[in-house]
């Protein structure tokens, strides 16, 4: 019966997907170009938050348009003020245009009561042609171990592995190594490590831009560290190295160093084929409170 | 003898040295806030090329400048064109003012034979208060294991550790693990670790602004991958986590990647009193050229 229910539900696709609508930009006006029109979904927030990673695709997008490169190699994102759902803006600027090579700028921004623009989020980034790399690989880096999926934890399977009530959790696909949830019960590991397994729950694939939503989308490596509360990004630079395989992807983020009131989130994105196909580091706020 | 001339000769000290003097930038209006000319010197190339650390530091001096707080906690930069010694100006722009951080964007130009200008490279940067810093640190990152600095090779000692006629070299105290040399003699270990020593030639310590110089410093990774040629970074952010103590620094370089003709390479740098100060990743095309 559930089976055959699901059949009949065609699986999302690269370019029909709510993640696809959901960061939507259109041209604002076609005698100005680099001004994007977008509006923030209130599906992809944690308790009131708009998830900086969904923030990042939206703007990828929009430079994704106006640069004449269409895939991220680096974006490099200074967070500025907290976003809310609803209208936005994103002006971008092309900075420098190579052959394989294309640098630009961007800035989403959101209105305040009397119409004037706030700033949310400023990126640099550098596009390319990630279909025109040769195929050439070198690396020393091993995927996380990380259990079977069907091992792992997801939010229905028990005490809230991903606590709050949070509207992204109903969209993504996340299953969690046992062994770096211990947070949700009370027992924090304290090595500052969380893996699991990632996908969009409508099935929609991987592709560079949804890697830039993927990379900020596991819960914080503060909560196994036995912190609480929020870790508000300062800084997140993301490099797209490989266009992924189709199928789930393997995350793991690790903070080494928790210092002065600040920590950084390392997060390491493998595919199917077993690429590493994204790879970031953010600076973070550390949460206050004590777990 | 030697020693008595050494004592004879200052040691250079934060605020008076070349270091200091060769990152100078002065306000070129003080009608108009933010625009800083500066001029790019002949003794930090690597054979023609301006060190792109050294640029960085220019960059992090105006911003300090031009933003109500002084240290560089997280600066992203992506570079454009190659810079030259000679002539530059330095546009910032102040983006939003907190009252712990503050971001800032400045970008680098130099002059076309016309007179335009050519932007170089262009950052964004978040500032802060180190010394407003809780003390706390929860770490589980270990500095690098390095020999000791005795042991460890620099320019002098053989057959050019670091290649190429550099003006930067004489700048620079930089002393090798053995380990990772193997290249200098035609046997790169292949596991893209370069480590050592590093201090300026003329006894300067270390400060937040000499960091973003020393994150970008040492021979690239490529070389211990057996690759040889140019390196170019596309992009490089770095986190500056803690001021650093006086004495010589460790400095790591890791790449773990090279895939599709770009590799990652992360560096950190740990203090004589043992504190990770400075943590950077860079996106870099990866030489053409076998060792």
């Amino acid at each position: 019966m559930y089976g055959s229910v699901m059949a009949q539900v065609a699986q999302a696709t690269i370019g029909n997907s709510e993640f696809d609508r959901d960061t939507a930009v259109a041209l604002r006006d076609p005698g100005v170009p680099g001004v994007y029109d977008a509006e923030l979904s209130a599906g992809w927030t944690i308790i009131t938050a708009v998830n900086g990673g969904y923030l990042l695709a939206l703007l990828g997008r929009a430079l994704g348009d106006a640069l004449p490169h269409s895939d991220p190699f680096t974006v490099s994102a200074h967070y500025l003020t907290p976003s809310a759902p609803g209208p936005a803006v994103i002006r971008t600027e092309t900075i420098r245009t190579g052959r394989t090579l294309s640098t630009g700028q961007a800035s989403l921004f959101q209105y305040a009561e009397d119409g004037t623009e706030v700033e949310r989020i400023r990126v640099l980034a550098t596009y390319g042609d990630l279909d025109a790399l040769p195929g050439e690989v070198r690396t020393t880096a091993l995927p996380p171990a990380i259990p079977a999926y069907r091992d792992c934890l997801g939010p229905s399977d028990g005490p809230a592995p991903i606590p709050g009530s949070s509207a992204i959790t109903e969209r993504l696909n996340i299953k969690l190594d046992p062994a770096t949830v211990g947070w949700a019960v009370g027992a924090p590991s304290g090595k500052g490590e969380v893996r699991g397994w990632f996908g969009l729950a409508d099935g929609r694939d991987a592709d560079p831009l949804s890697l830039l939503l993927t990379v900020d989308a596991l819960p914080p490596t503060a909560f196994d560290l036995g912190l609480t509360g929020w870790t508000p990004t300062v800084e997140l630079t993301t490099h797209i190295r490989c266009r992924p395989a189709p199928g789930l992807l393997r995350v793991s983020i690790t903070t080494r160093n928790l210092a002065g009131g600040f920590l950084e989130e390392d997060a390491e994105v493998w595919d199917s084929a077993g690429r590493l196909v994204a790879q970031s580091r953010q600076l973070a706020k550390a949460p206050l409170a004590r777990g």
